[in-house]
């Protein structure tokens, strides 16, 4: 980069103030406003952002400004910022595109529209709010950047390249097909958790003893239950027609299993469950690791230090975890730990563990 | 224990050869068979059962007997056994207890009926056979005995105590309620995952980039669908009613919540969702931790030995890692640590960290 971006952010919950924290380790200058002035205080403080006490202070004269409130305020902000910025590329943060792009071609003034492109960090947390921001939140995570259909392509590269400055992965992607993708592998596995566990907390009402059978894999299914209902309630709505079809076919497949099931096709079930086993195994691998992973199993008692023994011996071996998951037993007492680690790497790691008294097991 | 009872295992895969390896750890003599004479000799080497070369040599004299075999071969097996081995107790272990219990009866003579006790220890691996099998797969897990009608309760009590002191936790429950709850929290979850990724990959065939949005919360609600198909087949049939049922009350569910997303219901979407977070929850503490548990999330970079520092300094601080778990960027590079102790060690294992310049945020 040759010049460095004047940079706005607006709305400085998590994602806006993570953003202006990895601008300025970046070295970025930025300004920062939020309608909670509370808000503005704490993310400069954490930040390091110069606060403005007015959306049009904070925008003027920028050339970058990322829009991060809710979902429905996004499109009048932007396309209010459009305007009160005429030098800036105006982006946003919505996990939902084609809604906010719709928003905001209607209420901006088209002459304004080579400046706006969508945009959607893949990172973030359950949690919201700049006390939990933290530059690492956009740390090679996709950022996908849906441009206006008249933004010149050197504006998406300049967008793209600050993207790439942060330390994110910019991904172009036109907004239909964000926001089919997401809801298929994002929005759904909500819902599909959430429904789960609101059907099995319906059943504790009349069997109190049900989650004492619960074990590792309903623990695994119904984690994202515990996200905040009002983002992901603003995030449905907003992309409710690519939802409801994901639901569809995923209703859709649910009940052919269990025509399979009633019927006691046992050819047909295996098959299907062979069919998501080789998958979820292809899945595993992390993009980023190119030479494939290994997955080892490692059984250790539940008491202090047994996972800094582990960790320590693969950190001895110079063997970076790419994954580690603890298995539990429904009752505890005693664990599996699933170490991940780049497949060139296993032979060492299970050597060294094995010098140590583990029994690892390779499993994948 | 005044005396110790006469062990017999047969079939000596993952669950029966762990079952031989906690008795021989408790000072029990266990003989062991199986179908295949690799696998009981490798049972053998690993647990050090002594092996027999029938089934009636196995079972001859022994006090309790443990048939560890695929469900579809578990009815008539215990029948034989029950026979066979007019002395012992007769236990099975299969994840499914009306329908064995129903062959049981029809099969046995009526005779025997007072010393067949259904069994479910639930505890396991996603791996099977003896190479897998450990003494801590039983640790601490709850193990559902479900006697048959006519068992003394001096018999259930003689049962109960063994698999205390091979150290489980012995929970009596009739068959047909074991089956609708682990319908519920084990099998719906394995049919939901399986369902999930099953739909990802058929999506993944038109659009290859799919899985490059596939962030930690899909890989959550997927990690079940590796499990091995054609044990999963047997289970699902023999409990078919209690699944279909399971699976119709899901649908109805999901069902629901996409009504009320493409009805733009944000109040609804949002109470469903609420409900849903709360029983989350009240489901994050593990059940032994009475004073409950908090959760940190510690942003980490993704290199060797991050993992390591983070748990040395739990251990240091005398602190037990309840659940750990790496929630990764969709593609790599950085990643967030949620480490799960008990709630009144959490102020300890936040200043450790927070020493050690890590910067944890308390989650829960």
């Amino acid at each position: 980069m040759t010049s460095a971006e004047r940079v706005a952010v607006v709305g400085t919950g998590l994602i806006g103030t993570s953003i202006a924290m990895a601008a300025v380790r970046a070295g970025e200058t930025v300004r920062g406003f939020d309608a909670d002035p509370n808000a503005v205080a704490r993310a400069a403080e954490r930040s390091g952002l110069t606060p403005s006490a007015t959306l049009e202070e904070c925008v003027a004269g920028a050339t970058l400004v990322f829009v991060c409130t809710p979902i429905p305020e996004l499109s009048g902000l932007v396309s209010e910022i459009l305007r009160l910025a005429p030098l800036a590329i105006v982006t946003d943060v919505g996990s939902v595109k084609s809604r906010v792009m719709s928003g905001v071609v209607t209420t901006a003034d088209p002459a304004h529209l080579d400046r706006y492109i969508g945009g959607h960090p893949m990172g973030g947390s359950e949690r919201s709010g700049p006390d939990h921001a933290s530059a690492s939140v956009l740390d090679g995570v996709v950022w996908v950047l849906s441009p206006a259909s008249a933004v010149p392509e050197a504006t998406v590269a300049r967008l793209a390249a600050w993207v790439e400055k942060v330390g994110a992965r910019p991904v172009p992607m036109d907004p239909e097909r964000h926001d089919r993708l997401v809801a298929m592998v994002s929005h759904l596995p909500q819902v599909a958790s959430t429904a789960l566990m609101g059907l099995a907390a319906a059943e504790e009402a009349g069997e109190p003893e049900i989650l004492l059978l619960a074990a590792g894999g309903f623990r695994d299914l119904t984690r994202l239950a515990a996200s905040s209902p009002h983002l992901w309630s603003d995030i449905l709505l907003a992309n409710g027609d690519a939802i409801v079809r994901a639901i569809d076919l995923y209703v859709e497949r649910l009940t052919r299993l269990r025509t399979l099931i009633g019927q006691a096709d046992a050819a047909e079930v295996e098959l299907a469950f062979g069919e998501a086993k080789r998958a979820r195994l292809s899945l595993a691998a992390k993009p980023q690791v190119k030479a494939g992973v290994a997955v080892l199993q490692v059984p250790v008692p539940d008491r202090p230090g047994v996972l800094a023994e582990v960790t320590a011996t693969m950190s001895d071996a110079g063997v970076n975890i790419e994954d580690l998951q603890i298995v539990h037993s429904p009752e505890g007492g005693r664990g599996t730990v699933h170490l991940t680690v780049a497949a060139d790497a296993a032979e060492d790691a299970e050597r060294a563990l094995r010098e140590r008294w583990f029994e690892p097991q390779r499993l994948a």
